[in-house]
């Protein structure tokens, strides 16, 4: 459907010196560059009068709504990415799975996959033809975004889980289930998964997106050993298949301080960290890795003297060393109270440049 | 109500050399010792038929029933300990706190703790009142007991959240806002279930408990900032009240692996390890102390074959090492073969006797 060329041609020099991208490089930066995992969202008072006439679904299948929403963080906050606005499950109708949002839940599979004839059944991924909008969604982001364009898509294993347990399942029963007594409907499951996020990532970047951040949220669940055998050579696989774009790739999961030693070797040029790890003991497990995050979401529902402290202490530990990108450990809670990121924003960059020029 | 000495005079020199109490001790032993947390319990058919005839509450109101689950999995699987039966909110209606057990959802607290004025309603917790039926099994289990008889009681910060959120909660939203907002009445509450649970660990050592178990099984969700703040100080409270008792202190929490530097300046002589770090990079974290566990629960739903490698694994990494206590990582699951759990003991005897010996 798309003639564009895999990376926009213009000004695509002079971004890659935009701070993110370079901090993710492990280059140097004029101030620490920092982003929310669901800055766009319902911490956002014009993100909720949106919600008011579109559904979430609703939003994806717009274009310009997508857009619109993915670059009210960039204005409000002042943050230095936008991150296209998509849910995990978006790529999956794309292969013959249906979802549907409910309120309070979030999606929901009627038709779980659950059985070596439910994986065969799944579909070829085509980006062009089952991801259209979010892909013209980023390409009106990118013509507009003044800081770079982060595309994302939910890690196999994580994936696997919506899948399986038909709904958002932390602790992924039926999966380690299904891993434990039948590992080859798993590894099945998990490989049709990887060719699907890597044709989905592709097509992302190829759309615009100038990093693409791979979230599996649920690893947490596991065990090193099983992290390592069952899970991270399919992570490698995504990796490895997105490689040659020449664009950051950030992994992210929540519950992984025991996994960062596996991880390092993934493929994954930056880590995202989660809350509940030191950043420089988690660091010090990814050498030659950048590392994006990691100050506890919920620090924010109480007064920004608590939140200044606990980023300052975030932001010493990375000190002098290149390749820190600043984030929460998880998505935004959406009690957060807009003003509060904003000042967030405001005191890494302050207090990273005063350092720099320093 | 009893005026029994703190520790019974009878057989105590020998049993101090029990191989559970030695492993706890870091001394030699002739073989790794092992158990699993919740193993009396619903993978047990013996224990199924007790629950026909009585609920939770029943059993720890019952001495004789109590001491006979306590018991069970003892004779069935041939662990090292026996560890008392008794749900983590059992001192709660001792200092006021009325708790009823819902079926699939656990204790329920109807009128949870939440303000300073709640906290000042607490009562002070005399435990041969008000758990005396628990004191008497634990005698029971004592003098029936081949192997070491292990108590334990929640720590402040896991007994903090079941009082605010007014049931289990993993992610512990409510506690945490406490911290947040009210730090002076997030203290307060704190302070008073060290109080309660030093109280009470010192009973059940005082009829006949050989070691302590704390569980803070939520405290994972805690950043390492917050944890060393906010919770460490309390945990370190209760573990310097229970000192002068001279049995090993075990200290035991979910998703800690961020933490585990922390917890090794706890005051805790053995410190339990949930399945998602591996055992050796994290025993590196506790210079001096006694390590517990860590199979992942889940993997005994799967054939054995997966049990004993794993197993085998977590041996390899204590190899050589005084002072490793074989566990699973976190509560036996239900649907458990309990066969499989027996095989489990006499692989982890068999493997390391070798060992010891060769």
């Amino acid at each position: 459907m798309s003639t564009r060329p895999a990376t926009p041609a213009s000004g695509a020099l002079v971004r890659r010196d935009l701070p993110l991208l370079r901090a993710y490089r492990r280059e140097p930066v004029p101030f620490t560059p920092v982003w929310f995992m669901r800055q766009a969202g319902r911490a956002l008072p014009e993100y909720r009068a949106v919600r008011e006439r579109a559904g979430l679904a609703d939003i994806v299948r717009d274009p310009a709504l997508c857009a619109e929403v993915t670059l009210q963080p960039v204005s409000r906050l002042g943050v230095d990415a936008a991150i296209v606005f998509a849910d995990i499950t978006t790529p999956l109708p794309g292969i013959g799975v249906d979802v549907r949002f409910v309120e309070a839940v979030g999606p929901v599979i009627d038709a779980p996959v659950r059985t070596a004839a439910d994986v065969a059944r799944l579909a070829p991924f085509d980006p062009a033809e089952s991801v259209a909008p979010l892909l013209e969604a980023i390409r009106l982001v990118r013509a507009q975004s003044p800081v770079p364009v982060i595309g994302f898509a939910g890690a196999p294993f994580t994936l696997a889980s919506y899948l399986v347990e038909g709904r958002s399942s932390r602790g992924a029963a039926r999966l380690l289930a299904l891993l434990r007594s039948e590992p080859g409907t798993f590894h099945g499951l998990l490989s049709r998964l990887v060719d699907t996020t890597v044709a989905y990532a592709r097509a992302q970047v190829g759309a615009g997106a100038e990093a693409i951040q791979l979230f599996d949220s649920w690893v947490g669940v596991l065990s090193p050993w099983d992290y390592e055998r069952a899970v991270l050579p399919h992570v490698r696989r995504v990796f490895a298949g997105l490689a040659d774009l020449d664009v950051p790739l950030v992994l992210f999961g929540t519950g992984t301080a025991g996994l960062l030693h596996l991880q390092a070797s993934s493929g994954a040029t930056v880590v995202g960290l989660d809350w509940r790890v030191g950043l420089r003991e988690a660091w010090a497990q990814l050498p030659g890795l950048a590392v994006q995050g990691n100050l506890d979401p919920s620090v924010l529902l109480g007064p920004f003297d608590g939140v200044a402290e606990q980023a300052a202490w975030i932001l010493d530990q990375a000190a002098g060393l290149p390749g820190h990108v600043f984030n929460l450990g998880h998505g935004v809670l959406p009690p957060t109270d807009p003003d509060d990121l904003r000042r967030l924003v405001d005191l890494v960059h302050h207090r990273t440049a005063a350092r720099a020029g320093a």
